[in-house]
């Protein structure tokens, strides 16, 4: 078993050996002084970011397990481009040819059947822009209870495995009924074909509720890093389950308990039981802007800014404290606030020069509330740090300076 | 002065010239028999998409005037990802250092300011998902009354000067109320600072309504194609006026009758004059699947699918026929169907194997309604291509191939 102390230490030892600046950046471009005077380059067929901007993922990368956070610091309103999109995987990025590619269905349905990706893209489609969240975002950064945790960290360093995108691809309950699920189905287990063969069992409801077969991510093909030529989308869920380079899907009337939802993605709880198969991401915020690295100017005014996320429907309202958790104002939410998708939040805030705490909390339209660290860890067991909801708390020095305030929260 | 065969001349000849498969393209990669016994890569700062498809624009570039197409056919849902949105330039990119960048607003005011990108951006923000088009969209390839247009183009070489993004940025109110804008200013001129000073007069109710400066795209910091470091953005109305790279807003209480809202974007009448300051997009829309070069596979079901707009508000319905516009059914609009935004629509179509000729309809909140080409045609002098917003139509052959069926409409 492994205690919070032992986290921290590999938590700040990760953070420690990620470069802020990367060496593959070009170096920066000149302008010239006057743009009008200058003949501007014609476009390509794709095209390029600016020069000036620096824009790029933390990479966690072992032998085959992997990651990359999104750099939420540096982004505005909610769609996260699709190559800055987080990732998570248990043997790598498989190379997969989509002419080769096809889905099985089978277990307990009427007709077994094999869909090519021409064939899934003929269906019925749909698109819906939802949040995805690895069910282990921010638990390592945060869960700092008895050892502090490290101040000097991005808000993609703390929570950047969490990513949203418009999302195209077919209903599963479209596929469902083309192979006639038998009545006494409950699960299905849903299987990659990357070299980890990563594999969860999902309720039957799901499938006939609101999971998707996707091909498609903010207009484009899916990405390879995002499972190409096809994924499992189950819209709120964590990431895990939603089954990346997906091949085949058995139909069953018990779970398969998969390596993945045994010996990983399970709650302990304060009783020393363990949950399993807890699939619902729960209300969630941060603040991203202002954040570490940035230096306030002044005193006056700031726009306080950040997303807001919940796996049980919409966010309901978030609140926002800038004295340490003692008062709370009510942030202003961008329209359109979709079910599962994620919100911008915005708060103006004028800084009046003296230190101070400031952090947001969500509510979803089911009454579900972001709880402090303290009271969020008193409710669950010792050794997980997984679906770590609690409060994201910044705070900002004399001298304007912000960094991650977690360590001033009881 | 032109007509329309000299138009269809060039817009043949720009088409010809662009080559539907690049050689920049790496050749496709190879992948594993089985993917399950390689171990995957890991995940880069920036991840890229899969070898296997091809994704690129149509680019048309001279010395100074350039565009670039979104590929429409083949995008699903509505964001197009920021390097495949189009491009219209009067003077090519500009390359522009985001430290020494600065907005002037002065003219009819009581404080003239400069700001500078970082006060821009702390200014209280707005997102907001519409479309952008340029209001030459579709004009030259489909005007074809006198002449046959091509059959064999896609669906973005058709209407591809269309795009749709997550806006971010300060509204122009907030900046005309810390400017002081006076009470008797009608007009602003927007300025940017490229090679070519693209210039336009825009309303000032505009820039108390909806007007934003915007300086992200679809969560990243807008591209240099895309007016980087700042573009007006002036949702549902035409392209041009969303000045790019913009440097100054001069205010006044008349237009200031730039080079390109004389020489150009202006509308002829039938009865010979000439409309100018035509601002908002039309109702509008294209099916884009399924369209050349797709060969349906033989008779059966189909999805038509397509995207419609409007510069007005929403979009109340689109209807689409596959008669040849004698029967019209109500496709379905993907929800959330947004102010100015873009609607993905799709209906489910049974083909019979006989030579069909299909279209769609889009009618927005206010009662306007695509027209046919022909009643689109009689409406509008002869000199005119823009605001072309007449029903496109596509043909399928007893083969099942997909052209562009333009020639067949009246």
């Amino acid at each position: 078993m492994i205690n919070r102390r032992s986290w921290f230490k590999k938590s700040a030892a990760a953070i420690a050996s990620v470069p802020l600046v990367n060496a593959t950046f070009a170096a920066t471009p000149s302008a010239p002084l006057d743009s009008t005077k200058v003949l501007g380059t014609p476009p390509k067929e794709v095209g390029t970011r600016s020069g000036f901007e620096k824009l790029e993922r933390l990479v966690y990368a072992r032998e085959a397990s992997s990651a990359s956070a999104t750099p939420l610091e540096l982004l505005n309103g909610i769609i996260t481009p699709s190559d800055l999109h987080f990732e998570r995987h248990h043997g790598g990025i498989p190379t997969i040819d989509p002419d080769r590619y096809a889905l099985l269905i089978h277990g307990l349905v009427d007709r077994p059947l094999k869909f090519s990706l021409t064939e899934l893209k003929r269906f019925p489609a749909e698109s819906r822009i939802c949040f995805i969240e690895c069910s282990g975002n921010g638990g390592r950064a945060v869960l700092g209870r008895g050892a502090p945790v490290a101040e000097e960290v991005t808000a993609g360093q703390v929570d950047g495995l969490f990513s949203t995108s418009e999302w195209t691809g077919v209903r599963l309950s479209t596929l469902f009924d083309a192979v006639g699920v038998k009545r006494k189905a409950k699960w299905f287990l849903a299987e990659g074909q990357d070299s980890a063969v990563m594999s969860r069992t999902i309720p039957v409801e799901k499938g006939f509720d609101d999971a998707m077969i996707v091909y498609a991510q903010n207009g484009e093909p899916l990405r390879p890093g995002q499972g190409y030529p096809v994924r499992l989308l189950l819209p709120g869920w964590e990431g895990n389950a939603q089954i990346k380079w997906l091949r085949r899907i058995d139909v069953s009337d018990t779970p398969f308990f998969s390596r993945e939802e045994t010996s990983k993605y399970t709650d302990a709880k304060t009783d020393g039981r363990i949950e399993m198969f807890s699939f619902v991401m729960a209300p969630k915020s941060i603040i991203t802007s202002p954040t570490f690295p940035t230096v306030l100017p002044g005193k006056g005014w700031n726009e306080i800014r950040g997303l807001a996320w919940t796996g049980h429907g919409k966010i309901a309202k978030v609140e926002v404290s800038t004295d340490g958790g003692n008062r709370w104002r009510h942030a202003a939410l961008q329209a359109p606030v979709l079910s599962k998708g994620t919100v911008r939040f915005r708060i103006p805030w004028q800084w009046d020069g003296k230190p101070a705490l400031f952090m947001s909390r969500a509510t979803d339209e089911l009454g579900n509330v972001q709880l402090m660290p303290g009271v969020f860890a008193d409710n669950r067991g010792p050794a997980t740090f997984y679906h770590n909801s609690a409060i994201r708390a910044w705070k900002v020095d004399a001298s304007g300076r912000v960094t991650f305030g977690q360590n001033e929260l009881a």
